[in-house]
């Protein structure tokens, strides 16, 4: 850990106490109790009791002495002892008072559940910050509005602070979710699953709590293992990629973003009221901070069984033990598609396994026990899988043949999943609804086994434990900061193309800027007249490429401000003689370039996002950018692994190393020029959009040939 | 309906008469019967008891005087009734005799449940032979051997011939599998849906009662509204698809093949020690026939529950009704993706909703009541989407809040789904660990709603309907059979060929081939010697290419045998007599033909596969075949439809538009080369194989340039 790192966790352990107060109350007041049943303020005070809240509950309502058999206060000022967390579930116009009660009583957190604010149009969001700076006035934290609440499952505090109805058992897996409905049905979910909860916040508006903040309260939790995350975008991308990249390093983090079609986002915009447009951004900070992402959130729900409580695979290679054939078939189709191995079995483990099976028994990988197999024919199978070099996880597919002893084969399968060497899955094939394999199903349970009821979503979980030790494994290091680049000029040209109002920097200035960070790009004059325009030509060699440059020639090559490969000084003169007439404009100049023909087109780009930063693009020029769409993005700064990421993971990358006779590109001057450009914007947000395009790339250098700079 | 088809369910009719004593026994003799509890013998007597089975049971047991209460016979001979079905369960060297005596007996069907056939090598397939040639002599069919056997829920028979534990509802689903493994836990994972299940068939080794034999069998059974299949590969694919695209246009065969990576075709082929190799036709015929291809059977699974209650949309338009924000966000995005559409609302619905829904609801598709939302706000959302016009099928996200009525909510989601005028599905979020949530859920089951735990998952099973809808509505067609064609003279070609013991005709000979059958090829002549070579170029007309042709020159081009753009006589003097120099053979003759550059390089080919028939490929040439692996095949013979699905479905089909300046290239006449090319195939099956690479196709008109073929 570097000292950054270490004094970034300090300092999120002394930020972590200040939400103890929400997570974990001594004592908290129902701001808004009723004793009408079914009513919110009902439910809350019910749900708590109900779960068994060890902390003290106080209700407060003006009218009623008591509420469901507790003592209510008339306001939080009667209350007679310390109140760690207020729960509001009033109407929206006086919230703004309460939080200022609330700031004078000294609590420290509060959970609006009330509706009626920022998601509501102007009036709401006058309310909302003025609660707000009542809050800050007084330091106290805000969770929500508009919001569900958060549970904490710890049986030193069983604080259910939410209106929903699944009372979930403790574990280790913390939910987070922007949206209340998709975190209720996750949370349902992990309890039809059988899998322990450890804390849930769904924190609606967000108006300060942040998800961030959630995450980094996770992170430094010891009781969370996993982290389950929801949401359809980020208001403040920056913050949650400083916090999730830390604990994602420490945990995994299981991840889904919704809205990902442009229909989907549309119903995500007018839902959170705050989102829109489809952007791919939000996957990209998943991949750049290692968070496990998924688009369907029930393999998200089965793959947090595993994380419960499984270790992390320490590569990709799986052993499979099966006592029925069709099942391990599909289950090999699923790990292999996921990127995992069946690797063949050692001599030694064959030798063991002939004299340990049945007769009938397959001795290979999977290892097929066949259903009449008992329990020591599978603890033989996982005794040898677990000592197999080549063998990092195992699969086990187990149907409870009625004519043996399976809660024997669930025995051995725990006591050899508890030495937790390598993760073991089990798709485990039986009807719970018969009394003898609910017993087996309890051992398995008990001993942790995570139990699948498919084959194909075993492996998929399989799948998720590997991809973590991939995201564990990646190191995408730091950007590079390359030293030889000219700042100082950079900003005085963008300063001065802000001050004449352009949008787009002429050649010369996009050029130069280029030059500046050291970004290669063929060589290069401007020229103000015919004469000049041919000395510029010699001085570069032939052949040349002329330009016309002007600020209003935007999409010159489409107006024949183009000419490609002229070769000696009468063309020259010929170009520059036709251009001067065909723009008549007072700030045309001329732009001269070697031309350089034969190299393969690449294109990389950049364009702003708000909040966010910059994503960078690349591709190959041509029909794979634009009719094959063959692109990938990153977010900036991207680091040296990025950047070569970059090449190697279009549809296309083959071509980049050369086919059918022709030869490859020098990648490492293209990932370079990636980097570099990434330092530009990097070191100057106001750059809106960037193109180069094409760079040419050749068997031993590329060179940016066009380019393009928006401010 | 064709006379033809009218035949050929006839024929089936007849056929399944014939099955019945197997799916419908009015009695059972179990041979092999044992009192020992957890022995096949025993469980299998027990599983019919205990399901209730209607028939007479005659347990076989030459020791045993009664079983498990029942009356024991010492062999079938001594049973004093007709028996329908036996159930054999004896060592597999018994067999052969017992099947004799069945036949002798007079019964009808056996299923064989013992192993030691043909899985087991040479003495193992011997055994079989002998006892289905003992079957064949009385005209027993027999179901397996090494199966599970078959289950029938009809009331009237509640036959489970079957040594599983899972004992399902009656239902209108039925399943067939190769695999037991895979079969019992389809049945389990439908019976934990609580999806009432038809009939099931588990036929292991499959050496008579066939896949295809069940498939027309539940065709015909008017209690099966879907089939579920799961096969690991066919062994006579062209009986399969002649039965299966019958049955697909009736009722949807909801299909998944495994084995799909080699490794689990390897597994696949250690399983079954039938079937190897990763091939790609199951999935061709998959499509080819209409069915319903899934690569996860628990998607498969949870969308059988849709087809078992709910219609077929008439289009893609969805209506979403919600009453919670964050779930219809992702249902949206699964429906999208899987191709649906969530159109606007008319004005009309927008004018009743505003009178109708609470103030916080969003009117508008989704439709949000909010969770505050009563039965009668979801009835006037239903109502509307019943009535727009754009609707195709509605989409219900339903979470049960705590301060509603949702019985009611459930009872109107009923009301509605009974008109059975647009399929529904439900994803119903909720606790059923609550007695009050159980409540409602039976209504929504009772009532005959599909009910989902996640979003995604049943926006899927929402996509399963929309896409039988698609497949029912894609009619391929027949293959058109085009007159111009000499199949004599091919055959005359091909029988010489194969008589000189060629692997490869020349290409005089394939050239003829592809005349003969209207393939256009670009001009051609053959020449036997420089002045021959000359004089057929000046006939052709320059440029020309020069290829020479040989039996033992496969690959010329690599050898420096084919020489293009030759612009003139000189030319072509020089070409060929530096041909004759290099190629020593004694058969060396000269290919001159139109060289025709600047079209669009095209791939199309053939490959046979063992029982199916031929496989057609196309592609774009060059690295979008080689490189990207950008193709896409058939199974022949291909319709006029199929032949331009295949130009439309490879990836960069876009090019054939023509993109970037470029013009596109008449797609009539590549269509028809492929109809011609899959003509050709079907007329003579000992083409092995077949490439037409390139076809040089223009913007008027396309040429084979190429070819080549392997008899």
């Amino acid at each position: 850990m570097s000292n950054q790192e270490a004094v970034e966790i300090k300092e999120h352990s002394e930020k972590v106490h200040e939400l103890d107060s929400l997570f974990k109350p001594k004592s908290i007041a129902i701001i808004g109790a009723s004793s009408k049943e079914l009513s919110i303020g009902n439910v809350i005070l019910k749900n708590l009791v109900h779960y068994g809240y060890t902390g003290k509950i106080y209700p407060i309502n003006p009218k009623e002495p008591e509420i469901r058999g507790i003592k209510a206060y008339t306001n939080i000022f009667d209350v007679p002892g310390d109140i760690d967390l207020a729960h509001v579930i009033i109407p929206s116009k006086f919230v703004p008072q309460i939080i200022e009660d609330c700031g004078k009583r000294g609590i420290k957190s509060v959970i609006i559940n009330s509706a009626g604010f920022s998601e509501m149009g102007d009036e709401g969001i006058a309310l909302q910050k003025a609660f707000l700076d009542n809050a800050k006035k007084y330091g106290v934290r805000v969770f929500g509005p508009n919001c569900q609440g958060i549970i904490n499952t710890d049986p030193a505090f069983k604080a259910y602070c939410d209106f929903t109805f699944t009372f979930p058992n403790p574990g280790s897996i913390s939910i987070v979710a922007l949206s209340g409905g998709v975190g209720a049905f996750i949370m349902q979910s992990l309890f039809d699953l059988d899998i322990g909860m450890r804390m849930y916040a769904s924190n609606g508006n967000a108006c300060d709590v942040s998800i961030s903040d959630v995450v980094k309260y996770y992170g430094e939790d010891d009781g969370t293992k996993a982290i389950i995350l929801y949401t359809e975008g980020f208001s403040n991308p920056k913050e949650f990629m400083d916090v999730a990249k830390i604990v994602a390093k420490k945990k995994p983090i299981l991840a889904m973003k919704s809205g990902r079609t442009e229909e989907g986002s549309k119903a995500a915009a007018s839902h959170t009221g705050s989102l829109a447009g489809v952007d791919i951004s939000t996957e990209l900070i998943f991949e750049k901070i290692g968070m496990l992402s998924f688009s369907n959130e029930e393999e998200m729900c089965q793959a947090s069984m595993a994380f419960s409580t499984q270790p992390i695979p320490k590569g990709n290679r799986v052993g499979i033990i099966t006592n029925t054939g069709g099942p391990a078939v599909i289950a090999t189709d699923e790990l292999v598609s996921a990127g995992m191995q069946i690797p063949l079995l050692s001599d030694r483990a064959k030798n063991i396994l002939k004299e340990t099976m049945l007769p009938e028994a397959t001795i290979g990988n999977p290892i097929d026990v066949v259903a009449t197999g008992g329990g020591n024919h599978f603890r033989s199978a996982l005794d040898v899988m677990m000592e197999e070099e080549n063998i990092d996880s195992i699969f086990i597919n187990f149907v409870t043949a009625p004519f043996t002893d399976t809660d024997e084969v669930a025995r051995n399968i725990v006591e050899v999943s508890n030495l937790k060497r390598k993760p073991i899955v089990c798709n485990f094939m039986t009807n719970l609804s018969l009394e003898r394999f609910q017993v087996t199903a309890k051992i398995l349970k008990d001993g942790g086994v995570p139990c699948y009821s498919f084959p194909t979503t075993a492996a998929k979980a399989m799948g998720a434990l590997y991809k973590y030790h991939l995201v564990q494994s990646r190191n995408i290091g730091e950007p590079e900061n390359f030293k030889n680049v000219n700042q100082q000029n950079t900003k005085q040209i963008l300063e001065k193309g802000k001050a004449e109002g352009k949008d787009f920097l002429t050649s010369a200035d996009t050029y130069t800027i280029l030059s500046n960070y050291g970004i290669s790009v063929a060589e290069w004059r401007i020229a103000n007249s015919v004469s000049d325009s041919v000395k510029a030509a010699l001085e570069i060699g032939f052949p040349v490429v002329i330009k016309a440059d002007a600020a209003s020639l935007v999409h010159k090559s489409d107006l024949g401000g183009v000419k490609i490969n002229i070769k000696n000084a009468d063309e020259v003169k010929n170009v520059v003689e036709d251009m001067l007439q065909k723009f008549n404009t007072s700030d045309l100049k001329f732009f001269i370039q070697k031309f350089l023909p034969g190299g393969k087109e690449l294109i990389a780009g950049v364009s702003a996002k708000q909040e966010l930063g910059h994503l960078i693009m690349f591709g190959i020029g041509g029909i794979y950018v634009e009719v094959l769409k063959d692109v990938t993005f990153k977010i900036s700064p991207v680091t040296k692994l990025e950047a070569s990421e970059m090449l190697s993971t279009i549809k296309a990358s083959k071509l980049l190393d050369g086919v059918r006779g022709e030869k490859g590109i020098h990648k490492e001057s293209v990932i370079e020029i990636i980097q570099r450009l990434s330092q530009l914007v990097t070191d100057f947000p106001e750059i809106q959009e960037m193109d180069l395009n094409p760079i040419m790339a050749f068997e031993d250098k590329a060179f940016v040939v066009d380019a393009r700079i928006k401010i």
